[in-house]
């Protein structure tokens, strides 16, 4: 008796965990995006750190990369190509002066993020179907939605400069 | 026979999470930092990400703060003080120049992160046993190894200036 009853939370517990995993990582919400038909992906903000980033000049935002499990690992492991499964998220946030500390040093020393800027943007490995695009297909969601489809023919077309990287940008930053 | 076998399938993965999991969260090595007595946490790169920061001047780097579970929870619930148990880390990297996007826009545009710079730091919350120091020990470590104790002496003055918001700088960034 005493076992079945282990056995039943154990099996729960699992249950939950599995679960839990499943929605973080797997599933999608919402309208999906022009051209590459990708939806947003649910949990994306709970992935794991790939590396910072900051961008000046018209963008002038400060950007965190995140990666699934699939892009964690190849990340870290830095080979090339990233395999088919692999979805790399950009955040991007107002770059904002830090009060107290601007204050303290009488001048502009510590910049942290504010509020999310120049949306969030998707790159999702399938090397057969996005084969035309270097095996990638791009998104970028600006607060839930998609945005235009003239905005999502620019992303090959910038990230092409890296190609030799796979056409991703950031490496891993250890 | 059946059931025994995905009993002991059910309970060997369940343990292997749950062991998975206190590795990643919960445990410490190496020396510990002095003053506060802090180890080096496991896992800490693995955690999810509070916030991304600046800072320029002689530091001159791009960084990340990473949360555990507490933190993570605490942090997105913008609730202070932060609890007991709480683990903030502060990674940071070389502020670098991306060569292809310097070379298309012809002028600096895109930092990324380069190499480790300026330490791995850490907050921990613990309303009593660092009562003196707002109920946090803070702790540094450079290349695995603790800092000196006089850079641990200027830790709490200059985190002193956010008071106001439980001595922590960076806001989560949604």
């Amino acid at each position: 008796m005493r076992l079945s009853v282990f056995v039943l939370v154990t099996a729960g517990a699992l249950i939950s965990v599995v679960t839990s995993m499943h929605r973080a990582s797997g599933e999608a919400h919402g309208d999906a995006a022009p051209i590459f038909g990708i939806n947003l992906p649910n949990g994306y903000r709970d992935w794991r750190l790939i590396s910072v980033a900051r961008e000046e000049g018209k963008l002038n935002d400060i950007r965190a990369i995140l990666g699934n499990e699939i892009a964690i690992k190849a990340s870290r492991e830095g080979k090339l190509p990233y395999p088919d499964g692999t979805v790399i998220a950009r955040l991007a946030w107002s770059y904002d002066p830090l009060a107290e500390s601007s204050e303290a040093f009488g001048r502009s020393q510590s910049y942290v993020a504010g509020e999310p800027k120049n949306g969030v943007q998707f790159m999702v490995k399938n090397s057969i179907k996005y084969a035309a695009t270097g095996g990638w297909g791009f998104a970028q969601f600006d607060q839930g939605k998609p945005a235009s489809e003239a905005a999502h023919n620019t992303c090959f077309s910038c990230h092409e400069i890296v190609k030799a990287r796979d056409f991703v940008f950031n490496r891993h930053a250890n």
